[in-house]
């Protein structure tokens, strides 16, 4: 039998075991909401502990709380700051309430803690209350879009890092692979030569501006509507209390943080997250791209493109010997669609706001989390154990150069449209390779082909001139 | 300067083009929506006209229509349904109001050519009235509804049987290359061989199994809410007239409507639109698969797998001589996309109903017409120009499936996986092919050799045993 | 320091867990995949049990296993069917491989255990190999989807209970709230009267048809592809296995699963799933619109229409003495819109299957799993919290429709719409109730009023009458 | 019979009417994609009149055109800039080919009207050819993509204008509504009091920022791809071109346009449609919530919010006399669900580009013309025959704040929390103003009642403080 100590509010009495951190409010919350069977992303549970933080001591130094009660919510905060008391917040992160359970999750573990620093016993909120004290100055509908904003500020720093160190494999392979020559195609049909390191910058761009968006939509979150309690109108606050709060806040978390033009808008509008997630789906439409782009050139290895080879990580058959599969381009790709879909939550969330609040913040939050984490970590395996370890097939990548007919196209220039014409039939009907007929047919002298059939220019703006009269 | 008549409604008087047969809301709604450009759908237009007709004649035999203004009625719809009056129905699809717009201009336009029959003037409505003779019994939230289904399963016919032609289109090529092995793929890898009829086949059951699932979800579009007047009580329509009525529309139309179980629930809750827009996108998604493979196979010719040759459309290129691409199969990948995105469409509008009536239904209807309309379009190009002109490239089949280290998987039930692992080992390493290593080994005879690599044995259930000892 | 012992596959060695049962592709999986932080869904772990199982007695059957080692195998199986060894699949539910890594530690777990049963040492795959004997006649790619189909028919008929139950609970009060007359909206503006309880029934057929649906498409995975080896053809499959093993499959299970027509179809083509993912879709679409319904006819108390009272379960503010929120309400939209979301995921993850296998099939799983999890549970908590405690405030839905002007239409039939209009006029600049107004200017006498404006009349089908000369 | 001339092209012969000046590749695209029933968009067109143009005049400086090849050019171009011609772009925008056949519609039609500027006949190409001449050094690889944002550019000004004008007109309204205090809420449960203009406030905020993000995402649009060629590589064109053509295209044009810094990626990825997509959705997303809440708050006018008064657009019933629905913020809703959903569509055509090209751009520009196009109109219509005439209901607003419990928030830090939760009570047991009940128990004077709950305080930022002793 577990222990149990009974508390109460506005709809009567409950047993809360007796060592819970957390309070009644938690427990009806367990009850009603399990939904995903996971629990507050502790990037949350940090961002709660930061807001009732600054809230104490901007609430100490306007004269709303006394020392001692504002140095043990500070203390009981730092505590879950330093990670401890993780197991105190068990809550869904999908929840009816907007927040509140999350809200008043924090403000009950904080208080509890903070009530055992006093030297008083769980649950005797005369000295240090969820509501009075912890919650002081707050609504959870300011606290919890602020603890939202910096969890997500936490998360996407994380996330911008290990696209920064995709970009940077990319742009390691982009040199290394500078002087591969290579097949380009349009619609999947042989156009003209590109270098292999080509392609690993032109996705390295695609990643640093989907990066960039990222950074962008996440600069937006630093607006933070402290101070608007119930509707943004701030009633019941102190108007020295936003200011000061959010400068507290700022120092304490070492961001830079703002006040909205508007605390009413800044409450009941939830854009910023919609755009946050927009931002998160571009990237993965990007990302998808490339694997599906290193999937197909490491297709094979006989019977496909097979341009690169990929670091082999798994056996790939139980039935044919030696096949490997591009695992981890495929897992990239399952993770973007999983992106894909979660910007739709978020999307249909935004929209469902009403008056002066947006209730379904909690699944924008889940679904953003959730996307976050999963780029973050697919990026940094994708990055370890599939870019870093691309291999070029340079003999397969200069065989089907050479056997192109898209060559032809760089000769245009000098012996015209007609001639070049007739070299790319003879090519198609014999199988012959370009250069061998060009110099049959004398066209252009063996210097000549070889400067112009040559990576650089093959690979770079400019139109062939007959250099040998 | 155009000539006009003024006509008057509960919120004043407008002037109308003297010509026109639409009146006065069909005037407000071409000032209030012009969002996408479009007008109402021929189809839907028709519909209208069913659902009109039907009522005349209804409520004709329960006495509440006079014989030649029923008459007079009757004969105007079937002008409609005829294709005259036809540009007659100019308002957006997009609209306001639940379809009331659409609703009232289909009730003017009738009611105008009814008073021209009956020598009437246009305008003079009391001859015949576009509320009380044209619209009686009818609500907006019966009679468009109603109409919408009825115009649906019009353009669903078309669709499916569209799809059917791609079926035969399919079936008739898995015959044609029944006999042509290939080197089948899996994660783009080399895997054991596959006919490639089988693929087509595959692609066919695919296309059946969309269209059955279409064909099942416009069959509970059969349930029409006739007489369900503005909430779904019934208020002010006589008990006998929803039997009645949709009897008569049945008749009419040839298909075999009923009444559905609950009124008000028919009348409110859009779900069997939202589940045929689905049936649209899962179609879709097998669409844009089937593309997928066939811009796959076909890429090349030198640097690709060009195992089939798609009929040349159009000059693909005007820099390289000779380019040709996929175009039919691209067309179809984006035609899925636009129904992808407009099944979104179609839930988010379904999502929006309230209470008594989803006011959103206009969207959900164009969204659904052009995604049919697209589709059917789209299949048909793309049966015609496209699959039916499909080549095996059998030497480029038969070259690849030799080359295949796949091949070695077949031998694995006689000379043991062991064997089998060195012959691929060594085909991997010499790029010689695996029936060379196998008959040098002495691991089975060339008879046996054959009987296992022959395209039967390779592509059909069953477990080699050797046959000559 | 962990004990470990060492395995080797065909990419080398590796250190595995001394007591895991799991071996080395397991644990190469562990590193690959840490996407979601989540682990194989129990019920597709018993879904490859039930795969394994069934394999190894036919096989027994069929001679290619010998007896002890099929003994153990099953009774391995039926440990991990019991709940045991849970702890042994610890891999990322979206995986590279196309469940490869899933179909793997399947197969290891249970050759460690069977090895265990036959008293050797784990590790010793001499005893039982987890490909040569666990896996035989199997691939990942008929496997897999094998066992996802069962564990998508078994988590679907705990939702299919839930929303039965949801159903019932809907009708009850359809039932008790049958006489409660209120207020009908359309477009959120006053229409005619409607019955509450018709409102209930209303969302009871849309969860109904919802539901039916789900079973539809649930019953569309019966079709499985156990047989289909690599890519369809059966390659190294014994003809009589098959039919074989779906019919102990179906023994096993109590389902009646079925080989499909086509199996290369059935190995590439997941359309079933994506249909699937559509039906839940379509009721999650239903399910939120019944959430908005219900927070509109909720609003209030004193300043929203406050027509139904839901059950109270958890303070709404820390600052507003009193307020609840409906929080369940709130939760199932959440839920639906993360349902919607993710049937994105699956729609993109279907669309990139290519040539002979979808290899996007492990984050369809995980999609699945994710929206079939959370409906069931918030299905669940919804119908047990706020559907079956809400009560009617019949005295606020007298008021409102005593206060309507809707009302006004029932008496069209009798008075005359012109009359009826100056009556509506009279209401609306008074604010006098209807039924005053109607008695004083001697329209109708007191007796028929009363019976137009009960509440049977007002909402059911039927048309006024003068009853009384 | 049509009167045709005989053209002929990679593929053969085909006979084009005779006074067309489109030729064969346009008439092959005519026959080729009939999907949408719809026309390039004019914008579309005179983009690629814009490059055209551009192209020309850099080609005539560099040497590569006679004079008057490219004054005919340049004066084929103007005319279609000036609207001539616009029945010669027959072809649908969702087509394959990646544009191919826009930019060859283009060059056909120029062509031939610089021939007959030349004093030749259409379709005597060695006048001007439109490959040789009027696509010199152009591939549709650059020219499509760079007409494509030079269209977007011009529809998205038109956007923001409208934008702009929603925004003026909210801004207009706050300030009218600045002194209506009405009750705010969330959870659609009353909360505390805040001003109408607030409302309008904060609405006017979300599209100000939504706006914004428009903006920036267009602005990435400036950098266009001239000089790409075929894969981004420049193969075949002078280094010297693609800032000329550029600087000249940005002179005609007026906007600052600017080579990428990397052409192979600005060639093959598409993010920033993707971005400029995800834009509008955001857009729309606020969009559909103002829609909401105007619905809303004007729900009644009996038994609903009813707040404010919207101007009346048209007759809302057939049944009832005198209902008028908000049919512009419904059709405002319905335009913004067609804009996520096309967003969807943008977001899968961005995912399936494959290596060199994204071959979808077509449906791209489609989806966002649609988008926009519909956008700009809606906003326009919605600003002007909604938003400007919305009336405040201030008898209604007062009421309801008078009836609401939430004021009692206000008095809680004078007479403490427990005082102000007894006046609650009895507020909620008797219906009594909470004003009465604070006179009768003496809590406040009313004086400092008055003050507390004047419309300033209770809507700004402050803390009560009892002000007479």
């Amino acid at each position: 039998m577990q222990q149990t100590r009974t508390e109460r509010d506005l709809l009567g009495e409950k047993q809360v075991p007796a060592d819970a951190y957390y309070g009644i409010q938690t427990t009806r919350a367990l009850e009603n909401f399990r939904i995903t069977g996971q629990r507050l992303h502790p990037a949350l549970v940090r961002g709660l502990a930061q807001v009732k933080k600054a809230a104490a001591q901007a609430n100490h130094q306007l004269g709303y709380l006394p020392d001692d009660v504002a140095r043990a919510i500070v203390q009981a905060c730092d505590e879950i700051l330093a990670g401890r008391l993780a197991d105190q917040f068990p809550i869904d992160p999908v929840q009816g309430g907007a927040g509140t359970s999350a809200n008043m999750n924090a403000n009950e573990v904080i208080a509890n803690r903070a009530i055992e620093i006093l030297g008083g016993r769980k649950g005797d909120y005369s000295l240090v209350s969820p509501n009075d004290h912890v919650n002081f100055a707050q609504s959870t509908n300011d606290a919890f879009p602020t603890a939202l904003r910096l969890a997500l500020m936490e998360r996407a720093d994380v996330l911008v890092e290990s696209l920064v160190g995709l970009e940077e494999a990319l742009r390691a392979k982009a040199a290394e692979f500078d002087d591969v020559v290579k097949v380009g195609r349009t619609h999947l049909q042989d156009a003209v030569p590109i270098r292999l390191g080509q392609e690993f910058s032109a996705w390295c761009a695609a990643v640093e501006r989907g990066r960039r968006r990222i950074q962008q939509a996440v600069e937006a979150l630093c607006e933070v509507n402290m101070g608007a309690t119930a509707v943004g109108t701030g009633l019941n606050a102190d108007p020295a209390y936003p200011p000061l709060v959010i400068e507290l806040l700022s120092r304490n978390t070492g961001r830079s943080l703002r006040p909205p033009a508007d605390l009413v808008d800044a409450t009941q509008n939830v854009d910023p997250l919609v755009a946050l997630s927009g931002s998160l789906k571009a990237l993965a439409v990007s990302l998808s791209k490339i694997a599906n782009d290193i999937r197909l050139m490491a297709s094979g290895p006989r019977c496909g493109l097979y341009e690169i080879r990929l670091p082999e990580m798994q056996p790939g058959s139980s039935i044919m010997p030696g096949k490997v599969n591009p695992v981890m381009a495929e897992v990239l790709n399952q993770t973007c669609f999983l992106v894909i879909g979660l910007d739709l939550t978020v999307t249909l969330a935004g929209e469902a706001g009403q008056l002066e609040l947006n209730v379904m913040e909690p699944v924008m939050g889940h679904a953003l989390f959730t996307s976050i984490d999963a780029l973050e970590s697919v990026v940094r395996l994708f990055t370890d154990r599939c870019v870093r370890g691309i291999q070029a097939n340079r003999e397969r990548c200069e065989e089907l150069v050479n056997r192109s007919i898209g060559l032809v196209t760089a000769i245009n220039p000098i012996v015209g449209y007609k001639n070049a014409s007739e070299v790319a039939r003879e090519a198609t009907l014999t199988g012959r390779p370009v250069r061998e007929i060009v110099l049959e047919k004398g066209l252009l002298t063996a210097e000549e082909i070889d400067e112009i059939l040559s990576p650089k220019h093959l690979t770079t703006m400019g139109i062939a001139r007959r250099t040998h009269d």
